[in-house]
């Protein structure tokens, strides 16, 4: 009897061939598996499992875990509006993770001895798959066809039509993934220094030309509420704003970062609802956390992007960021508004019950009654103490 | 003989009011005087210094120390790419600081018992000048006729208006401040969590319909260049570009904060010159920079800047981060090119001899020479080699 | 009908001073209040009772909130290792804010318009009675005779004499707080920034001169066993753990620190349990936390020591770090073993099923089979892929 | 002709088996290197040296590195107060980028095209050589017999007596490491984590009895003064204060902590000059710098310690992070005391200039002329301001 390998399948050609290589050179019985977090539609994983069987996979599933992708992951970036060298909201590269899990406990599920993925070896994403499979599953073999051959991709095509598998394999001008929390675009410019992707390179063109004004609910820090309309589940709040945010062409941006395999890279991207949502939430924030909670929750949530854009996603010290991220939200509810705009968007301001700066307590430039001029004077002269100190010893100033 | 007290004079109601309760009802010698940090244009330092004197000025001087306040201030928080809050360059009240500073080396230099300044008991400022003053100068005793006797600006203008001195006090819809590094934006819809402020609020107003492409040049982390045109002084350059960008009506937002005094205060600015050059230079550094250089980088001029907002430049932890944060600087050179658009840029490119993304070592998504797949497994498996334990011996997963 | 004032009364000359004053000065009716975190036994409460009724006290009460202090602060005080400037575990001084907690929660029960401390206008103290006071009751007011009138001892004994109350209120060579995390010794060489105390001023003396290895069990972090004996309850542990230490004099140290109002202070204490449960529960932590929790566990906690020390123990942020220490605890379990010896101690192993050390994965200096040589070298070829291409490109060294 | 390789010889088994073993197998010219960071006394280097011409070494030669150490890596430490993990000083880890630096140099000024170390597959010190090697010299080859074979001592051991060399190669019960910023000591238990290392494990055996009170003198946060003799080079105030330290048996610990390799290690050490000096130091600094110093000085110095220890000496950060560290020693000058016991010591106190304990400002617990009650009062109340405002807002508490 054949060993059984689990494929992490999408579709494209470099898994095509994984998927032939491995039944064909290594003779194994390849189970094919997509993991989809959000960005495949139905139809599309159809194609995807007719073309998994046109492989010959002996068995080809899809395993949804677009919940656990926004429960476990997406949440807490929200949370720490996590925005990877202040830009990046890690669109898809947050992803990987959650399909490698969903992978690999699938093949623990039924008893594979081999783990298979199509990642090359220039990448991020071989280092999450790995490093995922690993963790869970020590015993697990991995496979990494494309990765150990490094074929060009007509060879790939070659192998595959001589294996009888036509299909039409046509390279696009970028390489683009699209996924719940955006669609990063690479290729062409994003290979240089110099130049930013054209116009027609982004997936979601311009088609609103005017102003409109929305709002966003927040409700302990989550989505639950866009223009209005009441969400229970936040990744159909997501959708949704990224229906009504993306023809204004928002959140388009270009990310310059270190890579995992300490190379730097460059990577183009259009995110509008995440863009929007993390911007909003951060304002939100602004008015409902003290000074000192902002501060930590940066540090901390600036670790917490970084560790799973490098496939650290599982130390544990993750999971007690998440405790403390989590924590804060106690109070981050209440209403954001925000005018769209062609390009770019304007936030407006918040309304909560939460707001710190709706408080008897006295308003900026105006005097009040919570202190006296003197409570200042004295203030001042208690905070400046230690300088005083310092300066009447040291003869610095 | 009486004593002199040294006024900071901005030419406004308070400080005009000050000028004559000093004089009348402490019977002090009133010595005006005015630091300008990049602010106020001649023609405005000859009004003051005129409104001065009809007031009764002993002596007026104007302190120019805006070369002071860029290498001591401002060239740091282009290093560190400073916004409060993710959002606000400092813009005027990082200026304050260096005031306080040139105001309390005058009052040293002529002798003068007693400083004035003519800010409320409600802002940022009042701390920003006693505690720079009393750091300073122990000795000098601080005057503030404005806080103490919380008057209307009726009852200021009355005064004056008693004591001989007639003028246009108006008050404007928006409390404008205009300095070097951006312009600040106060009343109305700033006293509110709601709302934003209106096109018209903003000195600014679009100009510029249609879109320019750009480039600027840092040398060592300095704007050295912009458009093509050297500068010699880094001061010249910031209102170079401003010149160029304000018509765009660029770097426009809302900064919602913390006040020094504990209650969190809005207010609006525009500061297209400095959001484009920490943006630009920001950018920079991300191909330039090691990922550990950013890392701690962004710690500590977050702190820095958190520091000159509160009023505790005086801090010798400032003088550190300084030395740290220009130690970075080493290969901060090359050109940025950016588009601007009405109301808002993009970050096209850099080009730089120091560019880390450009070398002999691989490009992302490209197999290269410098490392092997099997490179990469073996990294990926010692780099999970802890979390594989952890999950071993705690059975987490 | 006299109004209220609840006074936090401890049975020294500062808070008996103000029983009497402000029933005979201000007229009230003194309700006076111990709230004991520890540190008082059942003789010394009931001789301050009684002596709380000679000074006319219309009712007193003692409010043991020991639990409370051990459940809302030394737990974390633990998981965080905290020790202020690495030396101090905030012995005495973290007790504070939860005897104000306990008064002020007092006064707001028997609505009293007053709440009345006797702590000087030198210390840290004031701020920690002031600041919690005014929080959780900003309409109640606050009295401090000892601090406004800045009387002499002698004044206050004759103060008092005058008014029939006679009592010993000789002065100790040395001001000595006890607690239950700690005893704190001030005066003579304290206040000298050259000499440490001499072996008479401590409480404790030496009184085991041999050596006795003892062990420690922590469960999820907590105390739970002493030498073999368990507790229940940590509060009995951290006593036994105390009488077993004390006379091995072990634990002493200066505090060297800033305080909340600017000036630098020392102060000697002793801490023989506080110190052992920290560091044994440290080295218990390297066993069983992965890198990244010690260091982030290590900058959270000292935060949460230097806010708990300052008065800022109320700031929602330390309820966030809270969270996150005890989520990084779940793991540390184990026992740990220790050799008490006259004036010092060493940590000689520990012994936990979470031991992180103990795996099959390899063993420090040992060729194992969880990896290969080649695995070594590619993880160093890519760990040092960026240096070498910083170095390709910018020919530092 | 052969081809060159430079070897760094230690005169141990693992290295001399690589002498021969490059020159016979590999039919290389084999340069055997030693680079002292201090650790080598003059016989040692003789005697290594004969061995290496023993063993048919084309040229040996000693490279003297200590200078560089101390100024490129001891110093900072000390500025740093850097004990990794809390315990340990980093003695002889930190001294092998050096050794590397050092060995790398050579071999590029000799033209070899090789270069050699004896580093096994299990440690750190093989991460330290390979990536020091990489960095400073991509294009030089590195080999690893001892990794690579993984031969036994005894086959080691028959392969030189084959090839005509006989020595003394008699394993010692503990692995000692001597440098001249402290010693290690590892095998037996501390392969285990419940036993501690017994005393005849500790090469510095406990021969002072009594107490011994000494001083050392700081300038700018260098040692260099020990008991009152002036030190022009601090390398020898290191070795005249170990001289005087190490007969009390001070500075033993063990180090508990996470490996480059990922796996967990122990290692046993003693350090008594680097002990008394950081802690020394540590009291010093908490006179004379402002607590945000300390506060940084602390998170950067943790990083630079774990950099030291990781291999990432070469990362640009550490420059800028020795830039911070050196400018925070201005005002680090005076005399520490210090009292020696056996096993332990007790810090006495500090004299300096610059101590900000003294001043005219006021001292802890004594009521003075920099403020008044109402000053701590306003202060007090200010800074709860924000805490006030959350808890009305909020109804936390």
């Amino acid at each position: 009897m054949k060993e059984k390998v689990v494929l992490a399948y999408s579709g494209g050609l470099d898994t095509s061939f994984c998927a032939k290589y491995l039944s064909v050179e290594k003779n194994l019985e390849v189970y094919t598996a997509i993991a989809n977090t959000g960005g495949f539609g139905a139809e599309e994983l159809d194609d995807i499992e007719k073309r998994a069987y046109e492989l010959g996979s002996a068995k080809h599933v899809t395993l949804d875990v677009t919940d656990t992708y926004y429960n476990k992951c997406i949440r807490y970036m929200v949370y720490g509006n996590v925005l990877r060298n202040n830009t990046y909201p890690i669109s898809v590269s947050s992803e990987r993770v959650f399909q490698a899990i969903a992978i690999i406990e699938y093949a623990k599920k039924i008893g594979a001895k081999y783990v298979a993925h199509g990642s090359t070896g220039a990448g991020n994403d071989q280092v999450r798959f790995d490093l995922t499979f690993e963790v869970l599953a020590p015993d697990i073999k991995i496979l990494t066809p494309t990765r150990d051959l490094q074929l060009s991709r007509q060879a790939e095509i070659d192998y595959l039509k001589e294996h009888g598998v036509e299909a039409d394999w046509s390279k696009m001008a970028y390489s683009i993934n699209k996924g719940l929390w955006g669609t990063s675009i690479g290729g062409k410019e994003t290979l240089t220094s110099e130049k930013t992707l054209p116009e027609e390179a982004y997936p979601s063109q311009l088609k609103e030309k005017g102003e409109k004004e929305i709002s966003l609910d927040f409700v302990e820090g989550e989505l639950k509420g866009v223009d209005g309309k009441k969400y229970f589940n936040t990744v159909d709040a997501i959708r949704a704003l990224e229906d009504l945010a993306a023809p204004f062409a928002i959140g388009r941006d270009m990310h310059i970062g270190d890579t995992i395999i300490g190379i730097k890279g460059r990577v183009g991207f259009e995110a509008a609802a995440p863009m929007l949502i993390i911007k909003a939430h951060q304002m939100l924030e602004k008015h409902t956390l003290t000074k000192w909670q902002m501060y930590w929750k940066e540090q901390l949530a600036n670790w917490y992007g970084m560790f799973l854009h490098e496939a650290l996603y599982l130390d544990p010290v993750m999971r007690d960021i998440e405790k403390f991220l989590e924590n804060t939200q106690e109070t981050v509810t209440g209403k954001v508004i925000i005018k769209l705009k062609p390009y770019h968007y304007v936030l407006v301001g918040i309304e909560s019950d939460n707001d710190l700066m709706k408080s008897d307590f006295g308003e900026y430039g105006e005097m009040n009654k919570a202190w006296t001029s003197e409570d200042v004077k004295g203030f001042t002269k208690i905070l400046g103490t230690s300088l005083k100190i310092y300066n009447s010893v040291n003869k610095k100033y």
